[in-house]
């Protein structure tokens, strides 16, 4: 944080900036972006948005401040503002080199961020990079309203999981609770958000409930997902999203596993936890990965063996 | 809100209360009740909490100031306090005698509340009745910690869906961030509120989930509830929570529609809806109640007339 004047002056006085975060951008790598392009523009100043992979379709509903690139300009900028970067090298290749050579700001809410910049403004306990730019939008004197607000309040819900994560602070709800008074429409943007289902995936998921299945006392939930439900439903692995969160809502349930049949017949699991389980080791001793709680892999069997298999190493660690 | 200062003096200077809140009572409803419980303990006051379904089985974790009963106390009340009801018949039949001859007190957010009570505290404008009893705390000098703040929470969290619905207040926000400034532990409350479901909750929702059918182009999606279905998967009308959701978050729907055959043969209808269509219109042609984007009532006739009644009332606000 002993950076935070040093960075306002020079996004006060100084020029060209370009903003960057990470590779496969969330909800908060996307929102402080924005976030801070808009701020730039208001500050006057000549800046890009770019991330290497580009703007993620379920947030082109957002206003920008500038167009998202997914390339560099073609000049280099005299600073960088890396965004949610635990790690400089979460950013994508193309933009190593400049690093060497430009001045660089590091904003960010990780945990042992190595603190890599030029200035660095890292504060751990904030639940989001956005929640550092509201901050800094108070320091500037710049109102967060309008489309400056939607971006702030998108990247606060994502890495909140709407405000339930037990990293949700009492700023964030603060910030909040300011934009909606300076008529942020949070009813809207959730709309947005949400509505991104099918009718196919609602059956296909009627589908994929029915096999839910308890093992170890009820420690231990399963969910398959087959190729033949997909082709009787007409859907895809992108439909799949966040059905393993309901089996892990079943009471007494440590581990919840999905395992889907892929294409090549292998089969893709993955494993949920609470808190203290660590499911990151089990998805390790089988070939995979992943964080403490949401970890995953690939099996080369079939569905039953896989469950087998994997209900086996659990069973270790619970 | 014209007698928000008697209320207050009400609760200051007199004595024996009875707090009720409506039939099958939600989060909010049972969360005001608690906290109006632990303020009128702060205040040294006798009362009585009552409902007349009881207390869910699934909000047993809270910490009450007082048993939760679901008869009425042997003596009749000097005020009987009414939390939540838009209607002075929703608290079940048991205590209607008792409102010709005890004093009321009726807190509320429902719209077109009729002020039935001899002090009325309705304000359409709160998220919820929560957010009414967190504003008496700051009037009555009590602070919002501990379980009362848990209570509030809860009460918050139920009827915004998670600060996500556009009845979501700043004041919501405003006094959740002062109660985790003052310790509520957000992510404990929302693992135990998760880790409720039931196998058997899975496979009925299986069961509904395929159900599901669009009208009007789209933007009428149907789920049917069948008490043949809860026979098989031994659930009950409670497993049903939420499920409505989910038809909700399909693309281009602007009304959900959850109709759940009952044992007496009627259909209890339930409405959601996003931002501008007001589902309370409908449900109120239909007989029924509720807010603007979350409805509901009772239709005697089979399921499938009640769609096709339903359907239509829709249609002409559509």
């Amino acid at each position: 944080m002993k950076d935070k004047k040093k960075i306002i002056q020079t996004l006060q006085q100084d020029n060209n900036f370009l903003v960057v975060s990470h590779l496969n951008p969330d909800g908060d790598a996307i929102g402080s972006s924005v976030a801070l392009g808009f701020i730039l523009k208001k500050l006057n100043k000549n800046f890009s948005l770019y991330n290497a992979s580009g703007l993620p379709e379920k947030f082109s509903w957002l206003k920008l401040p500038k167009k998202f690139c997914n390339t560099l300009p073609p000049q280099k900028p005299k600073w960088i503002i890396i965004l949610d970067c635990g790690d400089k090298n979460r950013m994508g290749d193309e933009i190593l080199p400049w690093l060497e050579t430009c001045k660089t700001i590091n904003m960010d809410h990780h945990l042992h961020n190595p603190l890599f910049g030029s200035l660095n403004l890292v504060n751990e306990n904030a639940s989001c990079v956005g929640e550092i730019i509201a901050d800094l939008c108070v320091d500037l004197n710049i109102e967060i309203t309008g489309a400056l607000a939607e971006a702030i309040y998108l990247a606060i819900i994502s890495d909140t999981g709407y405000f339930t994560y037990s990293n949700t602070t009492s700023y964030a709800h603060f910030i909040t609770s300011k934009m909606i008074e300076q008529g942020l429409n949070v009813g809207k943007i959730n709309s947005i958000l949400s509505q991104t289902w099918s009718l196919n995936k609602i059956k296909l998921m009627s589908l994929v409930l029915e096999t839910t299945e308890l093992f170890q006392s009820g420690e231990i939930a399963v969910i398959q997902i087959t190729q033949s439900m997909f082709k009787k439903t007409n859907t895809g692995p992108e439909d799949c999203e966040g059905f393993i969160n309901y089996i892990r809502n079943i009471k007494k349930v440590k581990v919840a596993v999905s395992l889907r049949e892929e294409k090549d017949n292998t089969i893709k699991f993955s494993l949920r936890s609470y808190d203290k389980v660590n499911v990151q080791q089990i998805a390790s001793n089988l070939g995979g990965g992943g964080h403490k709680n949401a970890a995953g892999g690939i099996l080369k069997c079939s569905l039953n063996e896989a469950k087998k298999i994997i209900i086996n190493e659990i069973r270790k660690v619970l």
